[in-house]
């Protein structure tokens, strides 16, 4: 790969500036050189707090102004919008402007990218940071979010090199690790390390929340169900979204985990002492192990 | 019924002084009237960490000495030595000693109790402190550990009102919040929000934790995975004691999760985008408006 320092971009052009549109922003302007940032979005009041924040130094709902010699595009927009931003986006691309994205789903972006950006999806690089979102808008946004993050890169076979090149600097600029996978594989991935764990919180607070003691219930939990059920307070428009943009991954995910929870109660029915502990015992150490390997 | 102050207690003995008898241990401590703490265990290492560490006064080993004069007995051991304790107890318990325990789960404890105790065991209350473990051994043992948290007491129709009232008022000095319920329903209600989770946490990283491409999976595992199965990282050993005695109202819990797991598989097959929404609408909802209610 060609490597290029922050001076490769002087102006970039981002949709969405929530908190990871908003974070790259914040960490663009710890740079040497900074390039100019145009925040565009749908919600006017969005903007005009990003622009407060000092996150972008341009707000912009006129798309043709905006993207006038950007050259980055990045789409930090919930991605049942992306298809709309790619649309309105197409007609002033120019041939060096990159585009990229920070969707939680790949199949479904990049397909949405080689249908509207037709001869210019070349320079089109889909990308997912895994950065947390408790937390969404741009006051949230923070210059060291990615810093040790992983950032997944999902090229096509046509993808310019030179685009996924800069994509690929521009998230090491915030610090971010950079790995490429194709758009299925990111998919079937994230549906098992965060899709199902989401939907698996999700049930388990409204199997409990729906029944005639769910008060009762809720008075007694305590930190155990607090983390578990942490992500089960997501935003439910969002998982929606992933859900079905991931449908059949999630389906296979959802299959295999029902008959890992039907083989431990088989053990449990027998009252398997050995058997549930060298379970418990595996599932325990390998939980650990991996809970030294991260930065959190 | 009746009100007691620190004076209650001139000798408390402890079995188990790890982060839960330790820390009933330090916060007598910050009484007006400290009573004397003999520490009793297995394990001659801890029983010496807990002296240096100034949670007991007396370290035993020998039962027989360690019972002399005891006004209350405290059994935080691991429930699978609670009816070798309570056996080793009775011929040293006279007319005034009240026993207790701090067990995750009351059914299989009480009917220990009434095995082991005969005509003391009325004399016993059956206790829980909801306390958060992830630290274990003396080392972890904090004088604040029970301030705002719940500890549920499971006395039986023929438990002294006198020793119930002192067994409330020792965790109300601890600055716990004390509810009393029968044996069954305490289990009822932990299988749901706290064994099962656990059951849950455990199957999903051995889900992952066992395929070809585990490496993988967890190298992109992130915060929200972390939370989720922090859980799993629990004691393998206690965790296989909780999942047997609690067996019944366990399988029962494990049944009506699958049923809602496999409801919500059934609207992401049909694509049911308003269906799953509405479902995650009203577990996020509640799932936050849980976590405002709690001291975290």
């Amino acid at each position: 790969m060609t490597w290029y320092n922050s001076t490769m971009f002087k102006k970039i052009v981002i949709f969405g500036v929530g908190l990871i549109g908003g974070s790259v922003a914040l960490s663009l302007k710890k740079q040497a050189h900074i390039p100019q940032v145009v925040g565009v979005g749908r919600s006017g009041q969005s903007l005009q707090e990003a622009l407060k924040l000092g996150l972008i130094d341009v707000a912009e709902t006129d798309v043709a102004h905006a993207m006038q010699d950007a050259d980055l595009v990045l789409i930090a927009a919930p991605v049942a919008q992306t298809p709309a931003i790619l649309r309105s986006i197409r007609p002033h691309l120019n041939a060096a402007t990159i585009i990229t994205d920070a969707g939680s789903t790949k199949s479904d972006v990049m397909a949405y990218a080689k249908a509207e950006l037709g001869d210019k999806f070349d320079q089109f690089v889909g990308g997912h940071p895994i950065a947390g979102a408790e937390k969404s808008g741009p006051a949230a946004a923070m210059a060291d979010l990615y810093i040790g993050k992983n950032v997944i890169l999902t090229p096509d076979a046509d993808t310019q090199s030179t685009a996924i090149d800069k994509v690929t600097a521009l998230w090491q600029q915030c610090g971010a690790v950079v790995s490429r996978m194709s758009p299925q594989e990111h998919d079937n991935v994230f549906a098992a390390v965060s899709h199902l764990p989401h939907l698996l919180a999700f049930a388990l607070v409204e199997d409990l929340a729906k029944r005639d003691n769910a008060e009762l219930l809720f008075k007694f939990a305590a930190s155990g169900f607090r983390d578990f059920t942490r992500i089960a307070g997501s935003h439910p428009e969002m998982w929606r979204d992933i859900a079905l943009a991931n449908k059949t991954a999630l389906l296979g995910e959802l299959k295999l985990y029902q008959q890992a929870l039907s083989e431990m109660t088989a053990l449990l029915e027998k009252a398997d002492a050995d058997g549930l502990q060298a379970l418990f015992e595996h599932a325990s150490r390998a939980r650990n192990d991996w809970a030294k390997t991260k930065i959190q």
